[in-house]
């Protein structure tokens, strides 16, 4: 069996969207895992919306890629050779790693997961960043109550689903927004969303809200921001909650946006707007984790993975987030486990 | 001695800054008050900024004033006549009332004050509503932490002072931001602001907020809105939190204000930005008045009024707020108690 080692760079900082030419694929050795380290044949690997923001020069939520290294991200691995109590070879593993197909990393970081619980890929989705980010976003910011409205935008992507489901679960009205009639679809069908809007065919989408949310919206789960939630902030609740976790304008942090101001209306609705980031949270992330997969064990929690096929291909999938190909959490499958 | 009774009705909505055409003095009888009820002499009355939203038939903190009805707010009276058990004539007390010389209330409807505490007057003030305000914005949703910044807008203002001299004792750096030299001075040499800037003579806000604030803006109190507010928020750190108490942007609801976005600082810094008005706090105003009390007779919380002589220059006093004129709380001298 062919071992090759390959590594994705970023080599330059993309204007607008990236190419494939702001990347490179480099041959490397695989290394030999020091005392305390594992070495991890990467078997899935995540592409996330927010790592655009990382390929920019500038402050966002985390530090920026350097260039000429190697991206990183969440990954899904197989750890191959051991020199650290706790883990063997043939454990599965899961941390934000490198976009490499093998790597050695210190045991501590990361965290071995249990297949039989579920898939191991729902460690990069439902039960992980995404799952963990819809859960304390909602729950800890949005604080929903039974009978309350939730509007979601991005309702359809990885964090935006279960959003949904929990707000369902916590006894919610849930009305998504998303660009396509076939996620409008599946989220009201398949997820029992009580509406769903295509913001992209919506004539008047302020009019298409107001009719979805009869009683006004009293949490808005913002992924998106620019004037979708522009339509949505003019039919917030006094008390409104707004967890803050997706800016469209962050990919393009030279031009300050322009827009409708919003404290006007967070004053007269004595309302509450949060930005948050998952690791505020990281203290929490065992029961989140945990009472994620129960949700998902009893089937209260669907999800919906987008899986692309090859190392070759994740800037693919990648560049497939923003044209919003994807349905539910966007993977890149790089190896098979050697066993089940 | 003549007991004429008086009221103030509004008359018009007025189309920007009032005028006193827009209101109406009428003679009216002195009312007898019926079981449960007192007769209350108006002492002094408050006027307030927010009291602007309120002559507007739009959707603002409080329901707007009704046409031809007399105004009501802050009133600090003293009992005529009782018909209800625990208040009796020669008490003093406060409650939102009209703006009347003389009228009738049920006795749940003001509360007695204790004279010897503090001067009447500050149950209006910096142990009233005002001081209230500032107490729960900035310690319930700012959550001043020792070593902190506090950035305060309309700082020279009635909350304004409360904020930055509560942030004082809770061991912050305070930065006041003002209209005049002279609140400027006042603000540093009588309160003791670390900093203060005049908004109106600053070449470059942005530039003297980023001097004044070497380590950037952890909690901004904001007052007034609009482009003081879009200098502060630029500075903001990780983590910040922005009470949100007063927007100028709210006296001309009619025009949907643009400026830049902010929800991508929000999100980039984590940071929270929250809505209120005081009486989402009315369980707790018994420990609010009572910490403000102590403060103030412990000589940490100063206070500063601007009371200008009769019923008859009240809206004068009302209008004097926009245009900088106040130094703290403005009020307005009705009536001499008659005893002391």
């Amino acid at each position: 069996m062919s071992k090759r080692n390959q590594q994705i760079l970023l080599i330059n900082r993309p204007k607008g969207m990236p190419t494939e030419a702001d990347f490179k694929w480099e041959e490397i050795p695989i290394p030999q895992p020091s005392e305390g380290e594992v070495l991890v044949k990467t078997l899935y690997l995540s592409v996330d919306p927010y790592m655009r923001g990382r390929m920019n020069d500038s402050k966002s939520y985390v530090a920026p890629f350097e260039l000429n290294q190697p991206i990183s991200g969440g990954v899904v691995g197989e750890v191959v050779e051991s020199k650290a109590p706790g883990l063997e070879a043939g454990d599965i593993v899961v941390g934000m790693l490198d976009w490499k197909k093998y790597q050695t990393v210190s045991a501590h970081g990361v965290k071995k997961i249990d297949p039989t619980v579920a898939p191991i890929t729902t460690a990069l989705g439902v039960v992980g960043m995404p799952g963990l980010t819809a859960y304390f976003g909602l729950l800890d910011i949005g604080k929903p109550q039974p009978g309350e409205t939730v509007v979601i935008s991005g309702a359809a992507g990885a964090v935006g689903m279960v959003v949904g489901q929990i707000a369902k679960i916590k006894g919610c009205r849930v009305v998504g927004i998303a660009g396509s009639d076939a996620k409008i679809e599946y989220l009201v069908k398949q997820l029992g969303f009580d509406a769903a809007i295509n913001y992209k065919t919506a004539t008047d989408l302020r009019a298409a809200l107001k009719e979805a949310c009869p009683n006004g919206v009293d949490i808005y789960f913002d992924n998106v921001g620019g004037e979708v939630s522009d339509a949505v902030m003019t039919l917030i609740n006094p008390h409104a909650r707004i967890p803050l976790c997706g800016q469209i304008a962050l990919y393009n942090m030279e031009k300050v946006a322009i827009g409708p101001r919003i404290q006007p209306l967070l004053l007269i609705n004595k309302a509450l707007i949060k930005g948050f980031i998952v690791s505020d949270y990281a203290e929490r992330f065992e029961e989140g984790t945990r009472q994620l997969a129960l949700w998902v064990k009893e089937g209260k929690l669907r999800y919906e993975e987008t899986i692309v096929d090859g190392f070759e291909n994740t800037i693919q999938a990648f560049l497939g987030l923003f044209s919003g190909e994807n349905l539910g959490k966007q993977l890149v499958k790089v190896a098979e486990p050697s066993k089940r």
